[in-house]
């Protein structure tokens, strides 16, 4: 099988874009990686999109025919994937798969999200889209309960504290302010955190990542063209695991099981384990779920998540830099276009170059975790370069 | 690279199924699927669902997901595709590449929709999602009257009849009589469809396939696993492609451009042609849509589809038999199931042992064309045994 690297990125600021489309935002996204790239758009042989919920977001369905029509693609094939919150990084990985099946050797992997056409309550009813409809939605849960309920469960546990998920955001948003492309480049205290609006208890407004419109591409290509760029970062491993829809139906709620396995499925492909990693893109839709993705992909012990960010780990020069470009807190969360945008900006890393203040040094090695729900999809990346 | 083979297939019956929910349907069809390879759930590696628009018709998103829960198959990587009514062969293409990567080698490829929870107009509404929102949807332009302009245009360039197409809905009606599966078991006349009421002119009720709720899956293995199997049907080439989402971007509306290059790449990697196929499942969402699809897919020259359907050549001992279970006209149509339908009974046509009247003698390959909106994306399968 032919190995697989990045050799372009782009997207769009992560904002509330009111004056532009799904279509405009993507085509932005897609040149810009494809410029970055210096490939033009007649090189690309297949499209791959990831969007959570554009039938509900703006009435469209068919999203990546659309992407590819919009930036004068046609005739190449266009697939949309979804897994609600990790359908970009379920893109990628099909663009992964696409290239390994020796089908295409120059393949794009998009995603984006147009979600403030929608008013507040019918854009968190669309959201819970990606919970159980049937035992979860209808009985008027909302992500930030699902997630509450799992923080509870984890300080009731393991004794983490409101103020270390706190930290979780204070992390992320110290580093935002250095992303152009993020919708909050403000720094905040612990203290703004627990006395920002309680959304649901414990989880207050600034544990939650907030609604964006947005879209993020990248240019994956086989090993025989790789060759011909200067930068190429490889994929080293791509795991992808599912979990029971429905919060209840699980043993243990203060572990994400799909997570786990996700992670142990790139970890293989890779050869490597957490201790060879040296930065980390997760999925912090609330701060309790960063806290729990640095225990489930391994880089430290169960129930100890707290404490590792307490500790500064997660900081740029900490033990694992940890979200170094803002993480969805602070850059914002369009939710198909997450997951693209988190291995982006690994590629960025790796590459070097970003602002002092967010730089992991020397980082030769980086992993992504993004998720889909709370927990039923989990999708885990990892880039190296040679 | 290694070769697919398709080793079982399920489905439940499309109906409407009042009683029933999208989760119940899905998991009734990959049941169905795993008993006919007599595989259990324990063997399957990744499960790939087309669906089209579950976030609109019951406010669930994350479909692949919950269809594995339900199944019980956690942790696979459950992966949802969607490209309007072509998502169940972006499924099935989407299963393919993942096992010609080396990744896997059993997966399940499925499709589900349930539909009739919206009532008709939301319905009609939600199925324009397929379309181009900001230039069709949007000043009320409905799937049937895409097709209406479609028909039009080929009536007036080719000297196509009205006739010609309600002969398409009596073969697909004559032929579904004999499918258990299907919605409408029922023989209609020319008459009838002249007769029953217009929808969008020229296009009467009995020339569009219906609002059907159902799923289907089939079970996909690698090469070295498919020599277990007793009866494997080969996939001989998979092809896609894209063309603009609205109709008024196209050069010519008379032919598909996708289906075309979507044919081309399928042709050739199975190394075969049209003159080598003995039957076809064509997307006859509107009958107008199967005489365009016998003319892209090469089975007459162009412009000479109607005269095709009025010789009999797409009945069953016909010169090519064309959606010989009934199609979608008589089968029903869940958008996302219908590709995947289209694929199980190629392959059930390949095993031979239908009721006699729709079982094409000697069948040794068959080509299924599956249409997302009005030709924005196309997939075309071959199938084959040794």
């Amino acid at each position: 099988m032919t190995r697989v690297a990045i050799v372009g990125v782009g997207q769009t600021k992560f904002d509330e874009h009111w004056e532009r489309s799904l279509r405009d935002l993507s085509t932005e996204a897609g040149a810009a990686a494809l410029h970055d790239a210096k490939l033009g758009g007649e090189h690309v042989q297949a499209l791959f999109v990831g969007n959570m919920s554009s039938g509900r977001f703006v009435g469209q369905e068919h999203m990546a025919a659309l992407a590819a029509d919009a930036a004068g693609l046609n005739p190449i094939p266009a697939t949309r994937c979804e897994a609600a919150c990790a359908s970009g990084a379920l893109a990628f990985a099909s663009a992964y798969n696409a290239i390994k099946s020796g089908k295409y050797d120059i393949v794009v992997a998009a995603g984006a999200e147009k979600m403030t056409d929608l008013k507040g309550t019918d854009a968190i009813a669309t959201l819970m889209g990606a919970g159980d409809q049937e035992w979860e939605s209808a009985i008027g849960l909302t992500f930030t309960g699902l997630y509450a309920l799992i923080a509870r469960a984890h300080m009731q546990k393991y004794g983490t504290t409101r103020e270390q998920m706190a930290m979780v955001s204070v992390n992320n948003h110290r580093n935002g302010v250095h992303n152009p492309y993020a919708q909050f480049r403000k720094e905040i205290s612990i203290k703004d955190v627990l006395n920002s609006s309680m959304i649901a208890d414990p989880l207050t407004l600034l544990d939650c990542s907030p609604i964006t419109d947005g879209a993020a591409a990248v240019v994956l290509v086989s090993e025989k063209f790789a060759k011909n760029f200067p930068n190429p970062v490889w994929v080293l491993g791509v795991g992808q695991a599912s979990d029971t829809l429905a919060l209840h139906d699980r043993e243990n709620i203060t572990e994400m099981k799909a997570t786990k396995a996700a992670a142990q499925a790139a970890y293989r492909e890779a050869g490597l384990g957490p201790q060879d990693m040296n930065l980390a893109e997760v999925h912090d839709c609330f701060s309790i779920n960063e806290i729990i993705a640095v225990e489930d992909l391994g880089f430290c012990r169960k129930g100890e998540g707290g404490k590792f960010v307490e500790q500064g780990s997660i900081a740029v020069g900490g033990k694992l830099p940890v979200n170094a470009t803002g993480g969805l807190k602070s850059i914002g969360h369009p939710v198909g276009a997450t997951g693209i945008r988190q291995i982006a900006d690994i590629v960025r890393q790796l590459r070097g170059g970003l602002p002092e203040p967010i730089q992991v040094k020397g980082a030769r090695r980086g992993i992504a975790l993004n998720i889909g729900g709370s927990g039923a999809t989990a999708v885990v990346t990892i880039l190296g370069k040679e």
